[in-house]
């Protein structure tokens, strides 16, 4: 490397004397687990099992520094960094007894990347690299075995040419697909030595004539292009998109690992597996995985071949025919079982780890914390606290509150009647049902419009990684529990089936063919990804309980959560699955839900209909007993709990009828003609409704429908509370306050309305009126809106649209620019803009205080149930969160978290 | 009055040693000009015109403190005041010689309100009391004129009955018209003693049936009863609405002055009148006003009788045959132009004043600041300045700038022509048209719906000043220059033409006959108020410009402020003006407008219908040239002066028919169909158009249109600089940036095209890309933004409907409801909202000369054309306002006053 006068800032730091290079192999190594960021987590945990005394094969990591570098010095790699990879290779060799490029004894390696967080979509792995045309005789030589060495140096053409050059590996595989019809073969196994020695040639040429030159045969020259290619695929699309979805910043960088090779293809004595320290899909403490014997790791993860059980157990669980590890190799399987408890041990969690067995001796490629389901990551979490290898709040942080959200939707009804069309392996679990989409840009299109989709490929890869995203649940038809498809779906809580081989499927027709039927695009299945079945058409699902390990997660996380969760619920029905869920109150009842029923929007419509005081008067007389019997309903169920009821909030023309055929229709009913309910339609439309005449405003121009909902709100506290014998704790919440003058002139209806109530009543009521505070505006005077307003409930959906002036209804016509050129880093409406929405939630805090120290506040946006926001909302210092019942376990693991966080974050 | 326990803070501070009562008459008074706070604007002025040593009839005044004190302790007059009172009718009866109820010589006194600002719709005047049964028997007696006396005192039950007690005026005036048809009479001079004695008796009567009680006797209770009304009528309804208009505190509170009577109706040496120091239509120094022989002051206000001049000049101008005061008291005459300079020189401003002629003798009843047109302001304000009476910066201290909006809106033009249908009074300057309607509420209503009004009304009264308001302009057809109507429409700065008595108005048919034309309600007239002029259907006008008197001011006004001003001008017709006004640049040129031309139009909606980039970019190769040929004309006309350019703002869906039959002709006319018109429409429709896909967020989704429009402004620029020779000052603003990274990636497309432009022209630019700051998150963020932004234009129009949430087009249905309730003191949308949106534009500066400490800040909000709102942005450091070309002068003139009025703060 040439140094110029342009020298980055990284390496001015680190001068020619820095360590770009961490050596690891035989029981030592410069690094440990904990160096994470330097050497990202596959260098770090490679480091970490070689210092374990586990059988690494030895290797060096690049830094992620250099990673960095490379960026800052306008892509180019640091000074000083060829001397350190070549000591590094030096030290390889020597630990291997080969020399890197060495005719007789060449020394092969593979090259990995590896980022702090691992990243589907960088380039992965390149293997065998050190084959040329030279040295893949000494290999065949030295194995003994002309065939393996063969088809390794196929392998690595195939694999560098399309990870490093850019050789699209359809090309390879049409290639061996057509040479093996030639030939009569139909496996890979079929093929001799010199199939494989023809085919590298083919494949030679292949490359030359896609590149413009040969592939390359100075290994140097492949080495540094394999570095590059790591480097460089940092900032490829799909790695971008990936980190802009997981929240990973730009400069972390990532590592590379160089290593010497281990070879799960020498033949019947070798293989090549992964495997889990725990069941990822269930969590229970069993050793979990499959291999492949005389096989290259890609095979297994790839899903190519179906791959055999690790244990006894599991073989006879699915039935398998093929023997399991522990019955084929029980040394290797004794010495497995020992390296795997001693990782657990170390790593206080559950593992993933890629081995290889060459010859009968056992390789550890990798270990990490495994991905598992919602379901897996409680029982892990719990049973390691019982255990006592982890503490009750260490359990609490390893579960996150987001893939709880999995556990929290509807499952198959047992009792439903279904009509199965496939079995697959229950990849990812949970059900979905929705219309079927064969490509991924297209789920992505038609879930963008609101669709439920199911995606259905043959196999996935890193490049439906979105259609993945906006899917209800995944198919696939080929690939095991440790595929592609099965791996992400369970970390994004997608229910997935994945290797129903018995399904056809036909991409160009966008058909597919499963158990008789053919299904066409936009026909609808369900999948169960708990039970690997695929069913035809929607089936009925039943509501998920919180039970079991959930329970106990959940109420240890109660045990140190200071942010109180409540529910945002309308209905008796979301009210009862609230309180179950342990909601502690309503924190928002949109009353206007109230006025949709068939008997009730005749009433609502005469009101808006009526022309004077007096009509409206007479119209909502008769809307009040059936919001009085709402609401009763609703403080017996919460009994003991606070219910805040918002008064009414959206523009009255919701409530009025717009297709012709139905203006008729309601004319009729309502004994009017057709023209005055037009031009009552007309007169109350609105350019921006979301800016217009609703909330407070309506209240200001027909303080008697407030009045009314006053009069039904306590009129049921005083029956809710006579029945149950438990105090009602009404909180009348005023919408869309910008001034204080809003607030203080219903303030006074409602208090007024209280009075009469508790006069005619005799009951005491136990109530407070307090407000939204939606706009800026209401943040910004809090001090005064909060010396007559009893509470605030921050409404950050109408706040997050006021702030940036942007409907929440009309951006996803541009959201998709947004986020794909970085604007947004995740949708302002699903976490909270914490430095804009944010700022001005502080300001309303910070000034309500000021006026009333001890003011209640909530938050009842949708982000009240988004992990990260509920972490800030705790930050902020508000009292609760509100969300929708069935994120209220989820907020309450999230708010758990978030005060767990911030006390390692004080001491 | 008994004193209890809930004395009232200002009694509690006051104690019993409070002056309630400040004396004047006689050549001193307790008071004097300077206690306008505490006395009223005519209590003071009275003190002072005694001081003066001017013939003023003896009296008092009670402070605004009992009017404060009488309020904040539950309406009771404080404790103390009946001593002073009855002191002061001592003090006024010993220096007249009278005794307030006495039975021989009996004092009369006038009582009227009198707070710091005049405000109709108030108790104004009770004349004559003091007289009851008894005491008008001693009055005949006195005077020796028994006529005199029942005619003093049936004006005197009228006027208390009305204003006191609540029975309406016109019961009265039907009993005397009754009596006159009765008894043949057709004036009131035809009646004689005994017919004032019987009307007396029937007034008597009528107020004994209205109330159930008689008219009182007891002068004391007549005393009582007037003080309370006029503290009483500081919270009704009309006084409330006035000072809502007029930003008049409710705590100020009213005087009460007490006074002497004097008579102007002792016969033929007796008269009363009204006069102005200068003439307040064209502020002429000449003496202006009007009287009349044998009358009280209400019958010249009232416009009932039509009174003669003061001066020959004046009467021969108008060819008046009855003689002038100058004629018909030539003593009187010579005294009152000896009061009147003296006037002038103690307050050094033109006076209006009122007086009374008493047997010879000259009486002033009141002075104060006269009402007069904007043409007049401006005129007196130099003259003023020229005679050494004030300084320059006084004088434009002394002009309304929002009454200087007359002077700058179309006139009648002078080749234009006209249908004359009727005479008036040029009572208003300036010239309206629109539709006839005779009552004020609809005249509000019709105005709220957008039509143009011509109020008409026989006469009008404090009841009509809703209407008045609302109204393009005013006629009415009796009254004088003087006349309610007159003198509130120059206020207003309505035209007005009054006393156009040929007209015949009937109210309850919604007609008016004039010109041998009948019109009826919503046909249109036009009325020149200038001219006095009522003339039929519209006329054509002509623009105003800006000379004289106009330009002077102005010019003093340049010398003093500090805030730049721009015009907002998307056309080379508002350039042009703008530069006429004196505009220093363009601060706003909105492009969408450019748009919409016809054979623009088609070529844009190409661009909207294609159906990918490519598509876009064709019909934007049409588009290029036409906007480069707007911006360098553009840029010619303001050469030398910066013009800041907004990118397309919005959303593109404004630009698509929506109607059927434009929808067809559309699609012929671009060779489409109407299916694919129609689905392109859908697709564009949005819930909220305001918060939607519009700004840069067009810009970010199709930056080809940006790119063009940045390509117009740069060739355009490129060409007008060679082809003036000056300086072009391009400033390119991007609307609608919440983000910084928004912002950058459209900066960086522009700076791209410049760098392109200058390299293809070999011109060099002289440009800058800076934006607009219209969302909450913007302000907030100003920081990050000004990084790269080198210039902020506050746009408060957006900035109000987010900070409150609420759309300009949809307020208007509740805004009313607004006002009323007190919740508005002023429409956000017309002065900015100090409070809220103003804090952010507060936080938007300092966070953006944080990061650039020189950053060029301005407003082009409509806020930047209204005095208040300037007087703030002067205040908050902005450095330049964009307004309406014709409000150019008026910001002007109210950034000079604001930065007087900051130096006089600070000295």
């Amino acid at each position: 490397m040439q140094k110029d006068d342009s020298m980055s800032q990284a390496e001015t730091v680190a001068g020619s004397a820095a360590k770009w290079v961490y050596l690891f192999g035989k029981g030592v190594a410069d690094g440990t687990a904990e160096m994470r960021e330097l050497l990202g987590g596959k260098g770090a945990n490679l480091a970490e099992m070689a210092n374990l005394g586990l059988p690494v094969p030895p290797g060096f990591t690049i830094t992620t520094e250099v990673c960095t570098a490379y960026y800052d010095n306008g892509e180019k790699l640091p000074d000083g960094l060829k001397v350190q990879v070549d000591q590094g290779l030096a030290m390889v060799g020597e630990t291997v007894g080969s020399t890197f490029g060495d005719k007789d004894k060449p020394l092969l390696v593979s090259v990995r990347s590896g980022g702090r967080a691992s990243m589907p979509g960088m380039m992965d792995t390149v293997l065998n690299l050190g084959l040329n045309d030279e040295t893949v005789e000494a290999v065949a030589e030295r194995s003994g075995d002309r065939r393996f060495a063969y088809d390794s140096y196929r392998r690595f053409i195939q694999m560098h040419s399309d990870v490093v050059l850019g050789v699209d590996h359809h090309l390879f595989e049409d290639i061996l697909e057509n040479y093996k019809n030639l030939n009569g073969h139909s496996l890979d196994t079929d093929l001799s030595v010199e199939d494989w020695i023809s085919l590298v040639g083919e494949y030679k040429d292949c490359v030359e004539r896609e590149l413009g030159e040969p592939f390359p045969q100075d290994i140097h020259e492949q080495l540094w292009g394999a570095i590059g290619a790591v480097f460089g695929s940092w900032q490829n699309n799909r790695a971008k998109t990936y980190r802009r979805l997981h929240h990973i910043p730009d400069d972390w960088g990532t590592a590379v690992n160089i290593q010497a090779m281990v070879f799960g293809n020498l033949g019947e004595t070798s293989a090549t597996g992964v495997a889990f320290t725990r069941n990822p899909s269930t969590g229970v403490k069993e050793l979990y995985g499959e291999f492949l014997v005389n096989a290259q790791g890609e095979d297994v993860v790839a899903g190519i071949r179906t791959p055999q059980s690790l244990t006894e157990a599991a073989r006879e669980e699915i039935g398998d025919d093929k023997p399991s590890l522990e019955a084929l190799m029980p040394e290797v399987f004794a010495e497995f079982t020992a390296v795997y408890e001693k990782l657990e041990a170390r790593y206080r969690d559950m593992q993933d780890v890629e081995f290889t067995i060459q010859d009968g001796k056992l390789w550890m490629l990798q270990t990490r914390a495994g991905k598992r389901t919602a379901k897996a990551a409680l029982r892990i979490a719990i049973d390691m606290a019982e255990e006592g290898l982890i503490s009750e709040e260490e359990a609490i942080m390893r579960v996150d509150p987001l893939q709880l959200d999995s556990l929290l939707h509807p499952m198959i009804d047992p009792d439903a009647e279904k009509h199965l069309i496939a079995n697959g392996l229950p990849a990812s679990p949970g059900a979905a049902s929705g219309a079927i989409v064969f490509n991924s840009d297209e789920a992505e299109k038609l879930a963008g419009q609101g669709n439920d989709i199911i995606l259905v490929r043959i196999e996935t890869s890193p490049e439906d990684i979105h259609g993945m995203h906006a899917a209800n649940g995944i198919l696939t038809t080929r690939g095991g529990m440790t595929s592609h498809a099965a791996v992400v779906a369970r970390g994004m809580g997608r229910p997935c089936v994945s290797g129903a081989g018995s399904i056809r499927i036909d991409y160009a027709k966008e058909i597919m063919i499963a158990g008789g039927e053919t299904l066409k695009k936009g026909d609808r299945i369900t999948v169960d990804g708990s039970m690997g079945e695929v069913l035809l058409g929607d089936v009925a699902m039943r509501q998920p309980e919180l039970t079991g390990d959930f329970a106990t997660l959940i109420g240890w996380a109660d045990k140190v959560r200071r942010l109180g969760v409540r529910a945002n619920a309308d209905t008796p029905r979301d009210a009862r699955q609230s309180r179950e869920f342990g909601a502690e109150g309503i924190g928002l009842c949109r009353t206007e839900h109230m006025f949709f029923d068939h008997d009730r929007i005749i009433a609502v419509r005469e009101m808006i209909l009526a022309d004077d005081e007096a009509g409206r008067r007479v119209a909502l007389d008769k809307i009040l007993p059936m919001q009085r019997a709402d609401f009763t309903e609703l403080f017996e169920i919460m009994a003991g709990l606070p219910v805040t009821i918002r008064l009414l909030d959206p523009p009255l023309h919701e409530f009025l009828p717009h297709e012709d055929g139905e203006l008729a229709e309601v004319a009729e009913a309502m004994g009017t003609t057709v023209e005055k309910l037009k031009y009552r339609v007309a007169g109350l439309k609105e350019f921006n409704p979301m800016l217009g005449h609703r909330g407070c405003r309506l209240a200001i121009t027909y303080p008697e429908i407030t009045e009314m909902q006053a009069r039904a709100i306590f009129e049921a506290a005083a029956a809710a509370g006579k029945k149950t014998g438990k105090p009602v704790e009404a909180e009348v919440m005023v919408p869309l306050i910008a001034t204080r003058r809003e607030f203080d002139l219903l303030r006074d209806r409602i208090v007024a309305i209280a009075d009469e109530v508790q006069k005619t009543t005799g009951e005491a009521l136990n109530y407070s009126v307090g407000t939204m505070i939606e706009l800026p505006r209401a943040c910004l005077k809090a001090d005064e809106i909060a010396e007559t307003a009893e509470f605030f409930s921050f409404g950050t959906n109408d706040l997050t649209q006021t702030v940036y002036g942007l409907s929440r209804d009309d951006s996803a016509s541009f959201l998709a620019d947004y986020t794909a050129k970085g604007i947004f880093e995740v949708d302002p409406f699903v976490s909270i803009d914490e430095e804009g929405v944010g700022e001005l939630v502080e300001i309303g805090i910070a000034r309500g205080r000021k006026t009333r120290p001890g003011i209640k506040l909530g938050i009842c946006g949708e982000h009240a149930g988004d992990p990260s926001s509920i972490a800030y909302c705790h930050r902020i210092g508000l009292d609760y969160v509100s969300c929708s019942p069935f994120r209220v376990p989820v907020a309450r693991l999230a708010a758990a978290q978030a005060a767990l966080s911030e006390r390692d974050a004080a001491s």
